[in-house]
């Protein structure tokens, strides 16, 4: 991919303060509401397909590959906008999520809040796993933690 | 801390997955606007502080110490509401901000974006550094990189 790299990526992939494992966390906002959807991870590779296509991409940990957000799921996400914070090491994307970010069906990841002294759950699914993953559902829970909707 | 640990945290804090350096990441969002602030990482008893306190307090990776946030700029930050995601990796914490959150004198660590195809900035400080920092506002980039407005 490095081959035919646009070369104006290559001042802004200069900014960014891969980890030791050339990772860095990417949050997903939801562009116009503000919603939080989820935090995932991006290598380079990623970065660059996201900025090229539009359509957000990350990567994931447990099955070590690129993964295409919605490619099993259909849950895409449009780039709107991608920030890089002031030391370069996180980076915040400002999406337009079709339909719901998280695996279990919730639009966000973030569903679950501490109120009362206790962990209490404040979404409800809007889709089932049925509906996002058909008869790949039943893939291991550590994959779709890694994944959410993947 | 264990020791006088409340006993109602144990129940939340077995839900998060702290990494193999046993920290994991927070992003701070201003409540009501939903305007991402920063992102850094809480351990265990970073996590319990902030929940015991409502003083949002993190870790320093630079300085590996706890990061009681505004304790030398007094950008404090007060917790609004904590919440964790699906698979227990990663905080969302709603804050009520005072001042600014970042150590470049900006309300928000996102404020580089990538627009045009190239890397703009799209936010202007609010605060100089030394109105931040004072005296001490000479540390090292690489310290500041970690701390934020600390």
């Amino acid at each position: 991919m490095t081959t035919d790299l646009d070369p104006s990526l290559a001042p802004i992939l200069a900014e960014i303060r891969f980890n030791e494992d050339g990772l860095v966390p990417a949050i997903a906002q939801a562009d116009g509401t503000g919603e939080i959807l989820m935090m995932a991870w991006m290598n380079r590779d990623a970065v660059v397909e996201t900025l090229t296509t539009g359509r957000v991409c990350y990567w994931s940990r447990s099955r070590r590959g690129l993964w295409r957000k919605g490619e099993t799921s259909g849950q895409v996400q449009r780039l709107v906008e991608l920030l890089i914070d002031c030391d370069g090491d996180t980076i915040l994307m400002k999406v337009e999520q079709h339909g719901v970010a998280c695996h279990t069906g919730r639009r966000s990841c973030f569903f679950r809040a501490v109120r009362n002294g206790t962990l209490e759950t404040i979404a409800d699914p809007e889709l089932s796993p049925d509906a996002l993953y058909g008869h790949v559902h039943a893939k291991s829970a550590q994959e779709r933690s890694d994944t959410q909707a993947d």
